[in-house]
């Protein structure tokens, strides 16, 4: 039978995720299985937990890696915590914050929202009037707008949502491993990421971590947790404590992969990955605009890791996008939803940050652009 | 930093599941990954998907791979299907079929079960006897209970729960890829399976398929699927027609590693295979019985893959466990629930499902059980 692997081609994966592999993360991915309760795949499990809360900075006890991928985990941090008639309040200022909106909504909350320009930030004033003399239980954000490009300022957020008492939820599927994400510090009740974004391992896992307060907030539902696969008070048992109790057969190989992708980030230190990261997108954003281009995002919101380039009126963009994948092997993102057509979006995630990286982008594009 | 991956032990898998992975599938697994929304994933996605229903011998339009384990299968076969109040009849016999009571409760159905004594199959003519005069809107049984060993007549149920006119919801999560699995000719309307048992992937992929009854029925729904990650309606657009729509990002590694692990069941041939597991059956059944142990289950209602056998009255089970695992690098599974300490299961999965490896299992009990 034909195999379309035989003929897989090395692309350089330039676009909103999934990032570039190392070649260690490969490896690691192709050891051999053993048993989701056998002793020795608990060490590895009590590992990534423990990598993961470094990465997080977080002491939450409730770390742990879902078994699907960064949509999974937003259901996660939502279906555990909403209880019908539940009042969320979500900030949109992209297609991640919409979807927050759509999950929480059909888990039975009364869902509010505010809403941003795509391209421009979540605004803290705005949210704290929104909050004045109102009484909600989960606020929820997007740290990092995969779809514009957008950094929020989470960490002033989040003193104005601890204030108000609400749990405060972060979407931080596309910072982390990228940007500093202090979850503790923040004063973060529920967290969600995804592994094929900074942390540069193939799709397929979501970090999630509670805190103290947000595992009450559980612990105190009148109504059991509407998703069996996902509910934190089993999952917990399976992740934590003595006597390891059977849940659900947990993904071996990708946990192999998660854990080799995470002891890479401590072994290069997150300082001097994110420091990887500013240097390729400065790069980048010097290298397009000698071109003529513009970003989306002015030079203060702007994320290092996913850049939305605007398309010049008179390009056809999926047209580049096709010849950048055919001709020179690099994948870049379309845009989403409103900016569907009018952007690129420029991913330096995680192994893909780096400078050669974006220079043979940067080449490639002005052999397509005519330049 | 220490790395546990380089201890990495080779252990022969034959307990529950995940069983042995072919080496062609650890390379698989280790492709370099590419973009989800890439031309040439989306060519692997059609032959995944051509390959899956060849196995699941359905023409199913809505035949796809669900990005989690198992229990993810069992989650999107329920949540699509029910809404608040509707009637559902499970049948249970075993672990799993306890867990489908579980998590369709969670999702507001109301719930009935009819049960039958762990170790004994599922009886037809109970069944008839419990829908005479009622309304379900969902009949749901486990075609290989897991947890006992025992395969159910699902061919027998399915007619007569197409008689009452009920969607069938039926789990082959153990027995898919080790016996036949014939979702059109059994009136099956949703099914889910997953990738590490007789499929000999490892885990993290769940196939599941809807007939178009069940895809009308997802249609005619008056909620939205109170679930984004899992809702069939979405996801379907992403796996299916002309246009790609992104959902979410899709599992990418792992799907190739369950291509590659079609891909070696279609080339050595479903009839082969399933020879191959009951010969590894049998002479795993004549070895024990030989050294005096005795099986859970009556031998017309034994599966081949999932061997229940009974723990002798003077032995600790575990302690037999643990040595096989360290001493002879060999797993096989405790009993679940009420079979906790009373059973050992045994698994030939697979690859797994071979002479040669049930050889060595009988050698090293031998050995311990001081046979």
């Amino acid at each position: 039978m034909k195999n379309l692997l035989d003929h897989m081609e090395d692309v350089l994966l330039m676009g909103p995720g999934p990032s570039c592999v190392h070649e260690a993360v490969y490896k690691a991915m192709a050891t051999r299985s053993i048993g989701h309760m056998d002793f020795y795949f608990i060490e590895i499990m009590d590992e990534i937990k423990a990598l993961l809360m470094k990465t997080l900075n977080t002491q939450n006890r409730l770390t742990v890696p879902v078994s699907g991928t960064g949509s999974a985990g937003m259901e996660t941090c939502f279906v555990n915590l909403i209880e019908p008639g539940d009042r969320v309040l979500v900030l949109i200022n992209g297609v991640f914050g919409k979807r927050m909106e759509d999950v929480a909504g059909r888990l039975g909350a009364q869902v509010e929202t505010l809403e941003f320009e795509w391209g421009t930030p979540v605004i803290p004033d705005k949210v704290a009037e929104k909050l004045k003399g109102e009484r909600f239980k989960i606020v929820s954000v997007v740290h990092a707008e995969t779809s514009t490009g957008v950094e929020s300022p989470v960490e002033e957020i989040g003193k104005i949502v601890t204030q108000h008492g609400a749990l405060y939820l972060v979407d931080t599927v596309t910072s982390l491993g990228g940007i500093p994400v202090e979850a503790d510090r923040w004063g973060v009740d529920a967290l969600y990421s995804g592994s094929q974004k900074c942390l540069s391992c193939p799709p397929g896992i979501a970090p999630v971590t509670f805190s103290d307060r947000a595992v009450e907030a559980i612990g105190a539902r009148k109504s059991k947790v509407p998703n069996w696969y996902l509910d934190m008070n089993m999952v917990i048992q399976y992740w934590d404590g003595a006597n390891r109790v059977y849940h659900h057969t947990a993904p071996i190989n990708m946990l192999y992969a998660f854990y080799q992708s995470l002891l890479l980030i401590h072994e290069e230190g997150l300082m001097s990955i994110f420091n990887r990261h500013r240097n390729a997108h400065d790069r980048l954003v010097a290298g397009l605009e000698k071109m003529g281009l513009q970003m989306l995002v002015a030079p203060e919101y702007r994320l290092p890791m996913l850049n939305a380039v605007k398309v010049p009126g008179d390009i056809d963009e999926a047209a580049v996008r096709v010849a950048l994948r055919k001709t020179h092997k690099i994948e870049i993102g379309a845009g989403l939803g409103p900016l569907a057509g009018k952007i690129w979006r420029i991913g330096v995630m995680g192994h893909t940050a780096r400078v050669e990286n974006v220079d043979r982008l940067l080449s490639a594009l002005k052999t397509e652009l005519g330049g």
